[in-house]
């Protein structure tokens, strides 16, 4: 564990929301726990904002979006941060959320894989169909060196600079990291047990490019069969179809086969679960069967639900309205619009509309 | 009545979903009832879609639609318009949802106060605050004038070609049609009870041009005291305050005096009202005591309601999935997302995600 890994560890988060994923829904949630006054927290397991629409499909249009014709996933991510970012949500990436506990006081501890720790009187769980978990490649000590040369999801993109780098793997992911790395990287091999890959035309044509000049080395059809290392990841057996297996030089081996969700931790949480989905109370306000905790977007389940963008939307914003009456127990809160009182930020910006002259002609 | 008012009349109109409102919860209804192939009709008291967003603040900023940092009112209106329309939405405008007649089927007919019928398996009602009524003068005739020279709402900006127009009122309204009308209108005359009008800037800057210009003749402080004519308007009587009253020809006097919300004959449908609000089953499908009636956006309540645009959205969607079965008995319907699945519109568009592709590198 790293010297900022343990600062980290002793080091307890405190916020008004705990908001597990940090997908459309869980940024949404920043924003109208804002307006409310609330300040918010999100954990997610992949290395940035936007969940899925960022890691699986950011150049892939959305339709069902309202009031927006057509929208790219990625976009649609950048288009919630930025109208989120006023309320000054703080993040933990890349690390899983392992462990509720609940307190004497009914306020929640939340403790990452990594040791990190969270504690709010609220948590809301936006875990869209869980966590992110990368499919491994089938090497024995592959467990041995994760993150000693073996990474599953790149978080840093420096971390490589100057580096000897061999990414596995034949879709969008492996030729996009392939490219983006080709800069920084001191050579980038890419490994694909086919000939043929998979992805947008723009990415195919760039990797193309780059082979051509000599920045990207492609092996086809092949896998890596071995990794070997005194500590940390020193060479990686590549395995050619149909010839002998050789050993080559890297400092890093990223396996990029994709991402599969789990709901992981958050089913041993005590929280009732159905078909995969945690159970809500939608005639009210998505709370789950532990008060304080609630669900929304994709990871809640009640009758009729339908998995989207949408209503993850609306289950936030109902859902903020039972938090603060948690968070200020006896106090009312009055509705007010957006378009009548403006939206005061956390980091002191105000937005509100232009005021209406008063004047008499000449 | 006129010809076309008569053939109106005696012709049905049919559809699937029978939205009354066409603000931007009806207007997403026509969207999500297209990805479920299900057409709508939208009957609407003002003479333009887009509810109070186009009529009452179209130039006023909205800074909680999802991904939305900030929109214009009458943006929105048009995003939601641009993204339903391959869905071909039918629109009754100008006319008020006055009857609901169950028939021995299970079906349901819709008549307006102008005898526009309308024949439909589902009714969704978006009517927000209710239909937009005007706020009238107090002159003591003003009733016999009314479609006779007297219009609380600009429905047909070309019938004033060439006529001699009587503005009253002193906001936005006022000022934005005066400045549009001085150019179609041979004279514009406006006329407002204190000396100072309020409005946007930009409106109230190009007032004051057109007084220079002597495009519009504005007579302040002062009131229309009175209307006459034979059968249609001929004269109207200003009375500027302290001074005698006199006469002023006119082919047109134009109110506007703002309008308000009334829930008006919808109260009368036999539907369980609550603080002005019709009680619907948020628990499942957002349907009305009447089954097949259905209540989303503004215009209805339930346990934690909030009156956002962002809820309608999620409550259309929901009552879509509830009116196909209606619709559809016995068959399954089969969640696609538009990412996946593109969509289809009824006027032959295809819109879909680019396709990957799958290639070897030379």
């Amino acid at each position: 564990m790293s010297l900022y890994d343990r600062l980290r560890r002793n080091k307890m988060i405190k916020t008004d929301i705990l908001i597990i994923g940090a997908g459309p829904t869980g940024l949404f949630t920043v924003f109208e726990a804002g307006l409310l006054k609330l300040k918010c927290h999100l954990i997610d397991a992949l290395p940035q904002p936007g969940g899925q629409c960022s890691e699986l499909y950011p150049k892939k249009p959305i339709y069902d979006i309202p009031a927006y014709p057509e929208i790219l996933a990625g976009d649609l991510t950048e288009k919630l941060l930025e109208q989120c970012k006023q309320f000054e949500p703080g993040f933990t990436l890349g690390e899983r959320a392992e462990t509720l506990e609940k307190q004497e006081d009914g306020t929640f501890i939340v403790t990452t894989n990594k040791g990190t720790k969270h504690h709010a009187p609220v948590v809301a769980i936006a875990g869209g169909l869980g966590s992110f978990e990368p499919r491994k490649p089938l090497i024995h000590n592959i467990a041995d060196y994760e993150d000693k040369g073996v990474e599953y999801m790149i978080k840093e993109p420096e971390m490589y600079r100057g580096k000897n780098v061999v990414i596995a793997g034949g879709g969008d992911s492996a030729l996009d990291w392939s490219i983006f790395l080709s800069d920084i990287a001191d050579r980038v091999t890419l490994v694909h047990r086919r000939n043929e890959f998979r992805g947008h035309l723009d990415s195919v044509e760039k990797v193309q490019e780059l082979k051509n000049l000599g920045k990207v080395n492609l092996i086809t059809p092949a896998e890596i069969t071995a990794i070997n290392g005194d500590g940390r990841v020193e060479t990686v057996e590549v395995t050619k179809k149909g010839e002998e297996p050789y050993l080559l030089e890297t400092d890093h081996f990223i396996p990029l086969f994709g991402l599969s969700p789990k709901l992981g931790p958050i089913g041993d949480w005590g929280l009732e679960i159905e078909k995969n989905a945690i159970k809500v109370n939608n005639s009210l306000d998505y709370q789950t069967n532990i008060p304080g905790v609630f669900a929304i977007g994709d990871v809640n389940t009640y009758p009729g639900k339908l998995k989207l963008i949408l209503c993850g939307f609306h289950e936030a914003t109902l859902m903020c309205q039972a938090a603060y009456q948690i968070i200020n127990p006896g106090k009312r809160y009055v509705l007010k619009y957006t378009t009548v009182a403006g939206v005061d930020g956390f980091d002191g910006t105000r937005k509100e509309a232009p005021k209406a002259v008063v004047k008499a002609f000449d």
